[in-house]
């Protein structure tokens, strides 16, 4: 089975044709549920039947290509969907290495009773709402009212954007199907990079905290009000930030991260002091402890400053994830496939959210990183070397084929 | 003379009849040039003309009624546009108590070789350009480029909106005609209210530093960029602030102000890290050596960010004013006339910039203030108490009276 090999001419084509669609200058605009979107899933789904897969579009856009003889299989993927301003990898690379993988096996005649199926989640970058189709396919969105989710111009609801998809089935995870599901991914970060490494093998996805943090004021007139009379919510927002940081930057361990966004002051005039200033804050951590210390941090910076000024410091929460380990054995066989085809790795904590988080919490799942050029992604100029994405193809099609052996020893077994 | 009186429901009738064109609830939206702007210019010439004086709009918007039998005059006046969120006495006062104190003198034939000239200039509050119409009719705008003078949404231009007034003859400042320029406000602050007292004379009007400071980073993605590794925009604006803030504070006096406005993050999402972060600077001070301080103290943080982090901190100027003294001579006439009425007065710095402190480069110029309910202005809110602006209104009529009456024993002297 070692001797089956990708395909790298015919893996990149098919990644530059994907970016082909929605493409701008060197990076892809193909927002969720836009006509770009839409295209790059029917795109996808010739491409897989030509590969021999049975194809699904569902009724939330997920597309799902199935090994139909198996009656078990890895499921291979990512998502196909962009930021407004996205690179041409950020999750297409995952998607055409279970592509790929799927192709070559088939072609070998590799697949029989254990499969290899292929996905593209709907709207993993939130335009909607983040990891929104790998969630929808566990069942963990089954309790949301999708009328009420607007896109991020708060213009279009998902329901509404879902309409011309009404008449499609659901598609669900089939526990009794799926062995595993694996996804690789641009590391978009610099470490791999920064160590001269092709593969980084996921232990964990950090969790993460989205919160609003606000202060009120009055909106005085900054030339004819006193220093002393002012309630400047811009000042209470600085003092704010700077104890923050610092008690932040005291708790935080090296793979701790967090960032200020963005501020927003009102009514945001030079000459007017601040009535309303907020910033969105956002802190990650591989561990829960550490995440938890982080929120008392926040609260106890809250509730001091509305000691010291009563009433003009609050938050709002808009996310919580905990963290989510890869599983073990997946881990372990990365590891091996990597060690395999002679490929460096570093085994390291994914800093940002995946489909793999999601379906993490239902399958044993495990993620392959390769290299962003500069640490770059969510940004047209985000790269990877040819390299590097045909090591990361070579490490997905070993793994694979380790997962579909192993799980077929265990069906002979059984 | 001094039985001339003001007729205070007339005074009161015609300030509510001007806060009708562009009402917003309590309060007016009459921006330069817009509509409602225009209508209030043309309604103002008509109450104009109704009292007797000899009325002009003049190319840029600014309407003058002259005495038309007096060679000289003493010219009474402020603005009638508004800030976007603008109160219904900003301005508007000091216009209306020009007409009222022309309209009695007028009345009781007691103008005849000195006259009274009512002016209301446009754009004072820098819709397009601060003071635009009182720079403008001191030629102190001759040699701007109105076609890269842009309104604060930058869409139309100065020369765009000026265009239905073409027609119209410049107005220029002659100063063989005027003895003096007068305007009352509203004070903007809270000082009068807390002091007790309906009037103050203006020692001066501050001067104006306006300065947006900027930082530049890298828009690296918050949760797989280690925070060794960051160059955060928005970062270096906080500790930058935090620095600058201390500073202004060690060399403030009473009477200094600074403000932060604004701040604005780029990109500006929760998780990405700032790539650039500016905010928007003023500061203020009745003494030119004082803003020179804090001149030197902005450029030296902007140098001592530049050491630790070259080419990260840049600022730019849109504004320097310097302080102006009102003439001695017309805040004594003014002190003469509320004591006359028995109005209690302070004497007081304006923190806020008006058409005085272009016209007082000119003329001899003088001020008088009354209090703002809650130090509030550029707000629906913005009020005055029906007895305060009377008692302004009393302490104009005999301030213009003393002056035309010394002017006239000098004409008759000369």
């Amino acid at each position: 089975m070692n001797n089956v090999q990708i395909d790298p001419s015919r893996l990149l084509s098919d990644l530059r044709s994907l970016a082909d669609i929605g493409r701008v200058g060197t990076g892809v605009r193909r927002t969720a549920y836009s006509p770009h979107d839409l295209n790059a899933r029917e795109w996808l789904s010739e491409r897989m039947s030509a590969a021999g897969l049975e194809v699904t579009i569902d009724n939330v856009g997920n597309v799902i290509g199935r090994t139909s003889r198996a009656s078990r299989a890895l499921l291979i993927g990512s998502h196909t969907d962009t930021v407004p301003t996205g690179g041409w990898l950020d999750g297409s690379l995952g998607v055409i290495y279970g592509l790929e993988v799927a192709r070559v096996l088939l072609e070998a005649h590799a697949l029989e009773e254990i499969g290899i199926d292929v996905v593209s989640f709907a709207d993993e970058e939130g335009t909607f709402s983040g990891w929104f189709g790998s969630r929808t396919f566990c069942g963990d969105m089954d309790a949301v009212d999708l009328t009420q989710i607007y896109d991020q111009d708060g213009k279009s609801t998902l329901a509404e954007v879902l309409t011309p998809l009404a008449g499609r089935a659901r598609q669900r995870l089939d526990r009794t199907r799926y062995i595993g599901y694996i996804e690789a991914h641009i590391e978009q970060g610099p470490r791999l990079e920064g160590l001269g490494k092709p593969i980084g093998v996921v232990t964990s996805i950090v969790g993460i905290r989205n919160h609003k943090v606000g202060f009120s004021g009055a909106a005085d007139h900054a030339g004819t009000t006193p220093m002393t009379m002012r309630k400047d919510a811009g000042q209470r927002l600085f003092r704010f930030v700077t104890r923050l940081v610092a008690r932040f930057a005291e708790m935080a361990s090296p793979e701790t991260v967090w960032n200020i966004g963005n501020v927003i002051m009102q009514p945001g005039a030079q000459n007017v002091v601040p009535a309303r200033a907020e910033f969105l804050l956002q802190y990650r951590d591989p561990t829960s402890e550490r995440l938890k210390t982080l929120d008392k941090i926040l609260e106890e910076e809250v509730a001091r400053a509305n000691e010291i000024e009563p009433d003009t410091c609050s938050f709002t929460t808009s996310m919580v994830t905990e963290p989510v380990s890869m599983h073990p054995d997946i881990q372990q066989v990365i590891r091996k496939a990597a060690e395999a085809e002679g490929a460096a790795y570093e085994m390291m904590a994914s800093g940002a959210g995946h489909d793999a988080a999601a379906m993490a919490k239902h399958l044993p799942t495990g993620m392959i990183f390769v290299p962003s050029i500069g640490g770059r992604s969510h940004t047209f100029e985000e790269d990877t070397t040819e390299g590097d994405i045909i090591a990361g193809a070579k490490v997905m099609l070993r793994s694979a084929e380790m997962l579909v052996g192993a799980a077929r020893t265990k069906v002979v077994a059984d």
